[in-house]
């Protein structure tokens, strides 16, 4: 398998697991409805585990553009494979949220709560400020790959064994660092859902946020970017 | 021990603690009443475990025939094994079935809920729709069965060290894709407990639900089949 | 470290951490208050993780006289260490009682419920009927029992890099059958602690329920040795 | 790396992480409000997981004061070392505190209650106690670090790949004993996020409660120092 295809179902494999359980615990009618934070967590957290373990041994389990240009600006990775890994996240992305919104189109249609049916998309702030959504996500980024470079092998990036602690991870950020913005942490998890829900007939949807949408996506970058710099440092 | 013996211990593991969690969390009168969404993951995602990590070394632990079909269709387990395969699936899954009601027997008499009497047997939609029921049987064993694949050695089967793996995609699965259907993804889990709740005489039973029985086999054959065919393209 | 030293040392952490986690989530003025079954069922799992990961390498970590006696009835323990090792496991089953005792001296005094109270050291169905609840307790043990033979090593017993499967097991049967008598599963683990109900001076304590004591005993005991005449023939 | 940068590092990471959960808990205005103590608990054991992981090879990865004491106790670490390692311990609390603060600013903005704000901080005892919750954080570290040196390696201290069954330790802990005093278990958790309560610019922040602040510093010490005593002996 190539580590583009890698990327793209490493990728579609986190967000429809990770999407799918924000869809289990918010739409109406849902077996897993109110399952509450460790639900929401623990689904994201195993989404990752599993798209890790399978890509691990192809791609080196990036599957998020804030680790892919991490590992490039620390040197471990090229720069003229950064456009062609983060289309492919973007792409699983799309697809993985394709996917959930097809298994949900009935509790989709049963909820009436837009703010919770573009929650299950991508992410909303829990109190909207843009600097501090902005430096909450850079600062849980930041330690995210901080953490995640020190799993990481130079030579061949995220192998398949390293998918549990990875997994523990972003189990930890999202119960301790995901209180203010829902976590997004990568910005193709955040941008690739957002554009389908703009895409996809949901019935009865609301605004997509788009004003909202850059910070996800500046936010977790930067946050790498600083952490590849003081790992370097170290 | 013979597969088709761990196949019959293996499915009846999963079964005893799978349907056992629903049962403490359903019926009126158990410690684990109202215990939540966590709980009936968890409680699948250990009785995966426990079955898997018991057979894997015997029946390379498929212990579903969704995994048997899509492993014969991949090539890697032969076609005139699979009838003896599901045939003891089965007969584990009604084994464990029987464990649980005797178990909560006094819980059973205890709850008038005649839907929860049946779920703990077998799946019920959350919202009956036969077409996306369907679709979303189909799709979330098409990621399960895509990701066991993964995991899976060609030549054993899987193994007890793959117990905790495969462990959290059932996990991932539940929490993530579980909401509208309650994944059966596994014909032998669904049926082999329907089949005792039509045959013991449980207090206050309602309807056995037959006319939504073939939702739970042919979404998860198929999509376990779909997955076999795409993992063996890419 | 003597065997029997660290069956007492392996008992002692499992019933500090394990009747721990019910005076948690059952005392009043306590952190943990209202927890709920997944708070008390990953304390009981993680508490014999503990248990099993100390004693593994010095005792073969029973820490439970049906595994004790299952494994002495399957030839592969001397029934002349039968009764040190039963011995050692209720005196580490009294010292924990007496640690959780000390821990939640002023939750004790704050609590008014006498049920709840002697639920923190032993056993109580939630619905008491004696027939029912020892065969819910006989099957809980002889899966339980069946699935650590599957695990044990009959050279040496339980080992340290055990502790991880036989701590998802102690999860999955308190997740799936722990539901209608709280799953003693273990002689000494309810035994000890009601001894210790009894002689400590606990502020309004009520009656230590000797009427139902045998039942945790008989049934794990009984379900254990099933396990291992199943387990020997096939 | 230095093992002093070390230990800065790894115990930033488990205050960030640590008190972060709680402030996702308590916090108002938090996706994470009300989670409950299976939230709290699993973000401390996955903050110390990644704690222990990124500093195992450089430190030993003590993270805490009761373990450095008890190691120098034990003989296994020099007295030397003991205050630098202290005084990394006690920088790496304070950053984490700070970055908290920083990701959860609008959330304590929008709190009013102030045992809510210093609880994110540092612990406070569910029933003020001195004599018992003095005993309380005695007992706890007690265990925790006496099931710690059963893991900890002489030569090296903590290693990465211990980082599991440490987290699971610290699950333990604070499943079943951390009801009555919030478990510190650590003085190092403790002094540093309070100091930083007091310095930071928190809005509408009550007293840092100093008169407590003894208590989660010598119980954890002393319990400590009991433990590898105790361990030395057997």
């Amino acid at each position: 398998m190539s580590p583009f295809l890698a990327e793209v179902i490493g990728t579609a494999f986190i967000i429809t697991l990770g999407d799918g359980v924000v869809a289990n615990v918010v739409l109406n009618n849902s077996k897993g409805n109110q399952g509450g934070w460790i639900v929401i967590t623990m689904g994201w957290a195993m989404a990752v585990f599993i798209g890790v373990y399978c890509a691990g041994q192809y791609s080196g389990a990036h599957l998020n553009p804030a680790v892919t240009v991490a590992l490039a600006v620390k040197g471990d990775f090229s720069w003229a494979l950064v456009p062609a890994y983060i289309a492919a996240q973007l792409l699983g992305a799309m697809l993985g949220a394709l996917i959930v919104w097809l298994c949900y189109k009935k509790q989709f249609d049963a909820t009436s709560d837009v703010a919770g049916k573009l929650g299950v998309f991508c992410t909303i702030p829990a109190i909207r400020n843009t600097g501090y959504n902005f430096l909450t996500e850079l600062l849980a980024t930041f330690v995210f790959v901080l953490a995640i470079l020190f799993i990481t092998k130079p030579a061949t990036g995220i192998g398949s064994l390293d998918a549990l602690p990875v997994a523990f991870v972003v189990l930890a950020i999202g119960l301790s660092l995901g209180g203010p913005t829902g976590y997004a942490i990568n910005p193709a998890r955040d941008l690739g859902p957002r554009l389908m829900h703009a895409l996809l007939p949901i019935s009865g949807k609301g605004s997509s946020d788009w004003s909202y949408a850059w910070v996800p996506i500046a936010g977790p970058l930067l946050g790498g970017i600083a952490a590849a710099l003081i790992f370097t440092f170290i």
